[in-house]
């Protein structure tokens, strides 16, 4: 049985447009498209426990397929930070997440004279099907921390990342390209592959 | 890039004869093929923990794409019984497995007088790839338990099971029937279409 409908447990408008492109064939509703109020605390140790807790959490509520997300930035030279952090990285404990533009320019603030960019970009995807049957892949992308934000396509931490290869920043990809390299692309083509192939 | 090697989280004979099977084309190899002494407590509180752990400790040590894998049998009238605890069922804390003869004669005695025979198996894989990438999926299929064990297929609780269709238990269906229906192969088709069709 291929799923056909999955539920984003996700207010991002941005991440719902992602994954719409990367689920073609599949209708991807955001929880208040089902008149569901969604709001998750990102307690978890890993990227996997928090799609995991995301997605089940949802489900919980809405009983039907839940696809949860978790990504993040992590840099070497800061000890893998701000890893799953990344979403509030720069706002303080409790605080308010800064904006995106802000957020990267706290990043860049801590990168200065540090020589070592080295970088990797980790989205772990969790796809609820019932309660107890789940498929979950975690893809990793390796890149560095440019000097400064480039580019105007995607979000989050796209400007700052460049991937090796084609020299430039996600942001500077054209979305086609984008969802070809990246490490939410490449979980979403498993995922999808995944359920194709179910027979 | 298809794996076409994978080392298997486990000391059990009859679990890797059944994924060599189950993963048709690629190598299944065990710890000692490797000259690797395996062994892993089982602390989660959920298949998923306990198979990522499994998974992850030894790519820790092998350094090469690993499989683990965590099955049980949960009972509907025993509350999940035995769930996570499917192997040791029976054994008492910190004692000794029992033999499956003789786990299945206790969960067998635990059951007397119970009308509600439903239950569910689950298994759940990790495949680790690398660090931070990994494929993971559970799967469940519902049955209900035999009244007395049945059949010489299989290993584990299978003579015990009995899958609504084939009105037998796993341990009376040849190899190839239970690969097509059960928790296992269910999960391992899923696994199979994920890196195949990676692209």
């Amino acid at each position: 049985m291929m799923e056909t409908e999955f539920l984003l447990a996700s207010n991002n408008a941005h991440k719902h447009q992602e994954f719409v492109r990367l689920f073609p064939g599949i209708r991807v509703l955001m929880p208040r498209d089902m008149g569901i109020e969604f709001d998750f605390d990102e307690t978890g140790d890993t990227f996997l426990e928090n799609a995991f807790g995301k997605a089940m959490a949802l489900f919980q509520t809405a009983k039907r397929p839940v696809i949860g997300d978790d990504s993040g930035l992590c840099v070497r030279a800061l000890g893998g930070e701000p890893g799953i952090f990344s979403s509030r990285y720069g706002s303080g404990a409790g605080g308010v997440p800064l904006e995106a533009p802000r957020r990267n320019a706290y990043l860049l603030d801590r990168m200065e004279g540090i020589q070592d960019r080295a970088a990797y970009f980790v989205c772990c995807l969790v796809l609820v099907l019932e309660e107890s049957r789940f498929i979950s892949v975690q893809e990793t992308v390796h890149g560095r921390i440019a000097e400064g934000p480039r580019g105007e396509h995607g979000f989050g931490y796209d400007p700052l990342f460049i991937v090796p290869g084609h020299e430039k920043t996600i942001a500077e990809l054209p979305d086609q390209v984008k969802d070809q390299i990246s490490h939410r692309g490449l979980a979403a083509r498993r995922i999808l592959a995944s359920i194709r192939g179910e027979g």
